[in-house]
């Protein structure tokens, strides 16, 4: 055999392979390679796409899903939702068609963007148990609801209609997808049970209803009924675009000229940056934007990286914000009874190639999770939980790489898996998410993902360590006043005894070795709102002036009412500050913060700062961090000037004045 | 806006999504996510390409990876090979549209397999210079070559040629694709160094040269002048036929009648295996397959997966074989100069999901490894390595799941990633590799797969214990040898100095001590050949008959010659055996293998083993292995017999038959 007939008989093999052959050959890519995960798959295709449309159609979701054993290793599989329903002449492409759908081409973020899920379920119905899918869909405009049979033709990747019916449905709206499949239904780790548990978590909204093989069902409530924002269409933003589509775009315009072109089809580019633009790439405003060549391509494509451009909205995302992931937290994990959780963070949002994305981080810590096994890590993908590929996914790896031991947490070598009583949850939302593969299981190793996760992991993670320190310093110190008040009067009555002489006044002592500014917040819950109560008591030796700040959720800044008024606020970042009276040692003073019946706060939302005590001195709150850009109220400056002016001897008015003379030459900072 | 309007909108939204289209979205699913990683990719889809024609022609490859600089972030990639070409009328879609390909139906081994990763290459390109790929090919029987430049229409999925051309060029046949794509060029870990190295190790038929973009030569010659052999294409196997493939074969089958169709259609049914599965499925022989409805499906499914077939064939595959994976990593490891290379394993091709596969695993310890850090790596998958993605392979996890402790290599727990001076080269070779994802980088979890890998790494991992433990042991007793030597003739001296005595023979006092017997081979290389030589010495106080065996490579079997003849050999096994003259006390003799002046043998491929004496008793051999079902010749088991009836007594002619005598109520094994 001659290479020559070689290369006839190679060409004579050549063709085209359809898109299904492709996926029915390689459904492990999709998710479907053994039984229990292509459940989990079609089961999460499934949901996915009714809260994406039950999101579009501004309706709060109700899904259930049922699965019913069939035989051995088959599984009756339905989701049922009230979302807007599909219009008949749709309904065979978006359920046996791959590479088909309505979220594709839209750059706002959506769980579903990528057209194969559920159609790729439906393959995998067909291809095990050669049995069609079943679709029930009502719009509200009809009187009946469709009923299709259906199968993906693999050849042709395109639908095969089995049956067709009406249906009179007991449901204004909606939609209901049936599959016989090959799988195998499992509680605990990766299990439908697992995923919705998940979903519940970062869809706070939607009320999910999980009934198993053997009857039992499980309802997971919604703990808000607002809906999440809607997520806005958005232009592509230049950062991050190819020369290849910016060249695509420009040959596929509608716009007229070049400088239209600029300012209409692209986000964030202002008649002032276009004209910028024009006179670096060397082209008039006139051009159409046709006619501009390849030289002049790259130009353009060079001064639009480099020209300030306004940056990317972040209104095509629609991140579950702070107090809604703390919500979905406690709504679910409230059996797990966490003694602390860290104040989600939610980062801004940022472009990579052209994608606007950002990121959410909540912490948990302690209560029933287990101190003694890596932490838990809850992944989510624009509000879908991740369940598999942890060890390939960039979000597994931020956490990894972190030097955990430095916030509280055990972690050998200071990288790899952390352990302790931790829950840490990422959540990353994008117009378009990076995964590794079809199945949507983990994100792809990208810099600009890893350091937005990185960042937001670290500010959770301080909150943590915070907390944590204060536990520790809280422990320590609870456990020396109890050591002070027991034995100290034991101590004094017995030299007493002995010597003869009268048993002496403790309290100057006791506060001497205290020597610490001790705050103390209360929460009460009433009729009339949550009411924080906050005394702070000057255990040290010396009179004080205290600036004292909080930092609060920022949307519960609203309706919130302060008792005295603060001397300064900043709703945007949800901050307050006061200057207290001058507290002589001893002295305590109180004040009150209140908020609408509606919140939902607990202790560990607030945040408590004091400057003018260091750490060391301080009790219950810490000290103010550096990257406070607190501009403090002049009274505040000018009164500490003052105190500073007057030096100690002023504070001589104060009955302690005697220890507070003693201590003054050794500073306050000692 | 109301529910109805929604699901009018999003009807409107809906489209078809062009496959060209959805993997410029989700590029980094095809491996394409930033510049390094991009290179590697283009790299390695075009060099796979050249070795599978190559393969597919019978030609010895030649390859040349030319990477040049172009501008800050561009770089030139060319790869030029000596393959068959490709005919004019194919090049534009075998580069410029996403899945197309020759390799994707056929049932036989390949590295693409696909019809994505070169036009994906050129998709890249396009994308991020917006320059077309240049193709040059010359087929042996036309004068000239094409040379055409191409885009890939994204829209479209299709071709767009830009230039075209015909140029004499100088070589017979061949093929060369130039890229200028957005990348970056690193040597060491991912990069084409390590990919065409790793390349090389399997691939030990080819010739592979980088030009790195500052000019450096770097060329891997090949090991061997064989050309692997060519996998042959088979039909599909019934196991894990799954039920609705199973319809579209039946439906689409040329075959007259049912029982052509399962003897002809389906590889490993026999007439026999026919008649039965037609009987258990209730069909009749001459029923045409298009008749067979749904019900009687699923009966010949289920007979298909019950009845005994025919076991596949593996000439659909091309494993590497043992003795080549050894002369690759010898080759490619030379500068590492490692103590221990354990004969490779090659396991027997089994089938998961209709798809043969199979499994080798080879394992290169000590030399200039590092001891103190984890394991290495080398995953390959048809012939080409694994460079992303190693925590999400199901090679990695059956490695890491192995308990190495039990095989000398330190584990934390017994779990996770050994460490250890040791390489761990693993090849899965299949007609499909279940990719995680397009960028074929990680293998997916599978059971059949990971207890074929888990298997293959416990042979190999047996005889690198085997090695460590002798290596061990001789270095105990040669420390042992070296006090007694020393220490005893000196401690007599000075006794007998003492006493006033005479010094006595040490002799049998040393045997007595060190009571092993002891097989030392030696290897010596000349014109005529290599030769083994192996001398047995009888370091213990009673006579013995020994009963070698010697276990080597099955191929150097042949040619070898052995002196004296072996009682018995099993040349499958590479395995033979000898019953050595009664050997007295300190007593020895030798024996000699011979093989060709070509065989490619060191000491480490040979095991010896003897039976008859236990493993405290012996050294530079270990005991004859439980799972060797070897016959012993029957005038062994004779002897073996005759000594045990005749007792001790009757090794009274030796002249240390006092110490026998002593010794013999101890037993042997004591």
């Amino acid at each position: 055999m001659t290479p020559p007939s070689i290369a006839q008989q190679l060409a004579a093999k050549q063709r085209e392979i359809s898109v299904a052959e492709f996926f029915e050959r390689n459904r492990q890519i999709l998710g479907f390679d053994n039984p229990q995960r292509s459940l989990l798959t079609t089961v999460k295709e499934a949901v996915d796409n009714s809260l994406d449309s039950c999101e579009e159609a501004r309706i709060l979701p109700e899904v259930t899903v049922q699965v019913q054993k069939e035989s051995e290793d088959r599984l009756r599989v339905s989701i049922d939702d009230n979302g807007p329903g599909i219009l008949r002449r749709e309904i065979p492409n978006v359920f046996a068609r791959l590479l088909y759908g309505s979220r594709f081409h839209s750059n706002r973020q959506a769980r579903g963007q990528q057209g194969i899920g559920i159609s790729a379920a439906v393959l995998y119905a067909n291809l095990t148990t050669a049995r069609p899918a079943r679709i029930i869909s009502k719009i509200e405009e009809e009187e009946a609801a469709h009923v299709l049979e259906l199968f993906l033709d693999t050849q042709k990747n395109q639908p095969r209609i089995v049956s067709e019916d009406v249906l009179l449905w007991d449901r204004p709206h909606g939609t209901s997808v049936e599959l016989v499949l090959r799988a195998r239904y499992v509680r605990g780790r990766q299990s439908p049970y697992e995923y919705l548990r998940g979903t519940a978590i970062v869809n706070p909204h939607a009320r999910l209803l999980l009934i198993e093989p053997d009857g039992t069902r499980v309802t997971f409530e919604r703990a808000t009924t607002d809906l999440p924002p809607l997520a806005q269409e958005t232009l592509p933003h230049p950062y991050g675009l190819e020369l290849g589509e910016l060249g695509y775009f420009l040959k596929s315009t509608k716009r007229a000229t070049l400088a239209e072109f600029l300012t209409k089809d692209l986000q964030g580019v202002s008649a002032r940056a276009a004209r910028e633009l024009l006179a670096e790439c060397g082209c008039a405003a006139q051009r159409p934007p046709g006619s501009v060549h390849s030289e002049e391509q790259e130009r353009l494509l060079a001064a639009l990286h480099r020209v300030a451009l306004v940056a990317p909205t972040g209104d095509c995302l629609s991140p579950i914000g702070a107090m809604l992931i703390k919500r979905g937290l406690r709504n679910v994990l409230g059996e797990i009874r966490p003694e602390f959780y860290a104040p989600p963070v939610s980062r801004p949002p940022r472009v990579r190639g052209g994608f606007p994305f950002m990121v959410e981080v909540g912490i948990v810590y302690g209560g029933a999770l287990p101190a003694d096994q890596p932490v838990q890590i809850l992944r989510f993908a624009n509000r879908v939980p991740l369940l598999f590929q942890q060890g390939a996914c960039a979000i597994t790896s931020a956490v990894t790489n972190l030097d955990w031991r430095r916030y509280g947490l055990e972690q050998k070598g200071g990288s790899g898996m952390p352990s302790g009583p931790a829950l840490i949850l990422v959540h990353l939302a994008s117009t378009k998410i990076p995964f590794t593969s079809e199945a949507k299981e983990a994100v792809a190793e990208d810099p600009e993902i890893d350091r937005e996760v990185t960042l937001a992991l670290q500010v959770a993670a301080r909150h943590l360590r915070t907390h944590l320190s204060r536990r520790t310093r809280r422990d320590l110190a609870g456990a020396k006043f109890e050591i002070i008040l027991k034995i100290l009067p034991k101590l004094a009555e017995k030299t007493s005894h002995l010597t003869g002489r009268p048993v002496p006044d403790l309290t100057p002592v006791i506060t001497r070795i205290m020597d610490v500014v001790n705050l103390d917040a209360r929460l009460a819950r009433d009729a009339a709102g949550l009411r924080v109560e906050v005394e702070a008591v000057n255990y040290t030796p010396r009179a004080r002036v205290l600036e004292l700040f909080v930092e609060i959720p920022p949307e519960a800044m609203t309706g919130a009412s302060f008792d005295p008024a603060p001397d300064g606020t900043d709703p945007a970042l949800g901050r307050a500050w006061w200057t207290l009276p001058k507290l002589a040692p001893s002295a305590r003073t109180r004040l009150a913060l209140t908020f609408p019946p509606k919140t939902d706060l607990d202790a560990s939302d607030l945040d408590w700062y004091v400057a003018g005590v260091d750490e060391a001195h301080l009790l219950g709150a810490d000290p103010l961090p550096g990257d406070w850009d607190v501009r403090l109220p002049r009274m505040i400056v000018e009164a500490a000037e003052a105190a500073a002016a007057e030096g100690v001897a002023n504070v001589g008015a104060d009955e302690e004045v005697d220890y507070d003379a003693a201590e003054s030459s050794a500073g306050d900072d000692e």
